[in-house]
């Protein structure tokens, strides 16, 4: 069966949940502070737990703390089809980037619940951990562990840049579950989310199909030199790691301009330096470098120049340096079945779609590599993201929640 | 009197009373990290009382938990003469830093005790609190309070880079005391340090007589821009303040260079931002920037492209800069009589010395204000310091020791 198109969300409920959700670790005014596997995300952990209890769904967690919610379907042997997103945020960040994903994937469940609709097949919504990489780098480790990515051993020693381990913080948090990581192939995956970028906002559409992903390399890279006194000691003695790392930094700010015509950007986002005090020169240091961009032979461009970069600022400051970890996704993954049904439903809706590629990194990008995928976007505000300002109309949001449930539906009876 | 030249320090109790010393606040291989007002300094804070109690002396301790050990003279009324230096730490600090100073005082007091001898003057060792600044910027505030160079409520609001305030920290440790900050004008100050230079070494000279200090500029640089997502946000709409901070970085170690051959340095030491988070763009960043030449005309000059570089590094980022704070120290500023009197004392026991511009500040260059000082250099293996390899051989420490013994001895004495 096939929902009539008259049928939508409930946009007044899933205001009101988005409303908890964003009186969960709030941040800078209005913003949100909800760093993966701390206290505000177990908290909003724990509501959504409930949330989904409410709703009648068989709630398990994985070794990796990615919570699924289970609504059993008519043929419940057949695979699930899995809807979600992430409820972490960036340290400054809005109260919209992933949390849509979930808690629309919960508004649709609800809504089925409500017409009293059991699909063919079960669908799950799913929350993956640390989708930001804000406390655990890299990003999407945890959806990446599941899609077989990443190995879940791996995936549990990373350590947060204040201290403990993922693992460690999953027990902390009794988010440490028993389920296997992985062990299933979902029929398919959908994934909404705001668009972080400003052409859907600029040419007021209000559903976007991503088609692909803009290249993205990332780097850890660390310096080793050596301390001394800040004053007495000679210039051309000085192995100074802070100042290799700055180097380094600028040398890739200079890379992403030398492309920003053609839309490359290029991030150090994060730079540590030890002991990094006043009076004595730092003898270790790490950055984490990304650069973007949407032609693929144009990243491995600015990758290579990434590459001598480190060089070029480990020579320049007397240090060595080393790259010890390196990631990367990007390209055209999202299935052409998916996407074109869910074309079909926003407009049988009477929502105008544009594709996209997307300049962020996102889970669905390694659900992709396991089974058919689709990400949906949704407008916000400017294109303002990773910012308390971010921002979304809810009535423009009602077009990609009414498209995610109808299209999920259809899949889901299909 | 005089003490006759065959009269030395006690360079076995010495060595102990170091060695006892180095075991409180271990840092890497041998060395210190025996921060401000940390644990470990209050543990060696409350050894070194206990051995000038156990010396005989009267302990006080001021409200910037300075710490002064009185031994009465002959005439008690007369201004005491002060000697001392520090006892805490860099965070990968040697064993010998300000160290020496205290311990060399305690010693020449113990040796006293061992002749019988009472001075016509009381002599008061001294211990300054945050010589380092490595917690709490800037350097040297406790002897600046302690001079009226600073206010006393403003040094005690000096946050440490961990959180908490000096005077936080002084109520915690139990260094909060009651006697009031400054309020008598010493007879005069002594201060013996290693070099943490390598001409000494070089030379084979052991006593290094300080004349002048190097023209030093401090500088607190804030950095204002947004937070966005490293991704999708447009290389020209970025306002990355760590990108403003790192290009400072570079500047400013440019501006070193362009000056290393006459011996000018320029160091960020430290350099912070927020959030500095994988996958955002930090919108605060702060660095603490200093530059020293012996020419203090070159030193302003070079302090003048530090403020251009402020408003380069902000442009360059999108961002805007603010000097928060700026300090400064350097120039010809140690009694002439008290060198003399070194000299002469140093040249008496057999030890050929050389006058020094010092390249690091200095307790000695807030007292020299407010009454006659002098800071004794003693030689520091290859000029390594600010590093867990700082090594002074202990037979060239014992000229040091012994020239300050006499030098103290006579001042007292006169």
């Amino acid at each position: 069966m096939q929902l009539t198109a008259d049928i939508g969300v409930d946009l007044g409920r899933f205001a009101q949940t988005l409303e908890a959700s964003s009186r969960i670790g709030a941040g800078r005014e209005g913003g949100l502070a909800r760093l993966a596997l701390g206290d505000a995300d177990r908290d909003m952990r724990d509501l959504f737990v409930q949330w989904c209890r409410e709703a009648g769904l068989a709630v398990r967690i994985d070794e990796l703390g990615n919570i699924f919610a289970r609504r059993a379907g008519r043929e419940d042997d057949l695979a699930p089809v899995l809807v979600g997103s992430h409820l972490d945020t960036q340290a400054n960040g809005g109260r919209f980037d992933g949390i849509i994903g979930v808690l629309g994937a919960l508004e649709l469940v609800r809504r089925l619940n409500d017409l009293g609709h059991t699909t063919r097949r079960p669908i799950e919504i799913v929350n993956w951990t640390n989708e930001e990489g804000a406390r655990f780098s890299p990003p999407m480790i945890c959806s990446g562990g599941f899609a077989g990515v990443y190995e879940r051993d791996w995936v549990l020693a990373r350590r947060a840049d204040d201290g403990p381990t993922l693992g460690e913080e999953l027990q902390r948090t009794g988010y440490a579950g028993d389920a296997p990581v992985g062990g299933f192939v979902p029929d398919s995956y959908f994934e909404l989310h705001i668009e972080q970028g400003p052409i859907l906002d600029a040419e007021g559409i209000d559903v976007g199909i991503v088609t692909r992903a803009y290249e993205s390399h990332g780097f850890r890279v660390q310096f080793s030199g050596d301390t001394a006194h800040a004053g007495p000691w000679p210039m051309e003695r000085r192995r100074n790691a802070l100042v290799a790392a700055a180097r380094l930094c600028v040398l890739v700010d200079d890379i992403g301009w030398d492309f920003a015509e053609s839309g490359g950007k290029s991030t150090t986002a994060r730079l540590v330096a030890w002991p990094n005090k006043t009076g004595i020169i730092s003898d270790w240091s790490e950055v984490n470098v990304d650069i973007r961009h949407e032609d693929p032979r144009i990243a491995a461009i600015m990758a290579e120049r990434v590459l001598r970069a480190v060089g070029e600022a480990a020579a320049r400051a007397g240090c060595t340096g080393e790259i010890v970890e390196r990631w990367n996704w990007g390209g055209e993954f999202f299935d052409p079945g998916l996407i074109a049904g869910v074309r079909e439903q926003a407009l049988r809706l009477g929502h105008a779609t544009r594709d996209l590629a997307s300049q962020a990194g996102h889970d669905a990008y390694f659900l992709a590599r396991i089974c058919p995928a689709v990400l949906i976007f949704t407008p916000c505000r400017d294109g303002i993201t990773h910012n308390h300002r971010e921002d979304v109309d809810m009535e423009r949001l009602r077009a990609g929640l009414d498209t995610l449930l109808h299209a999920v539906g259809a899949r889901a009876d299909a």
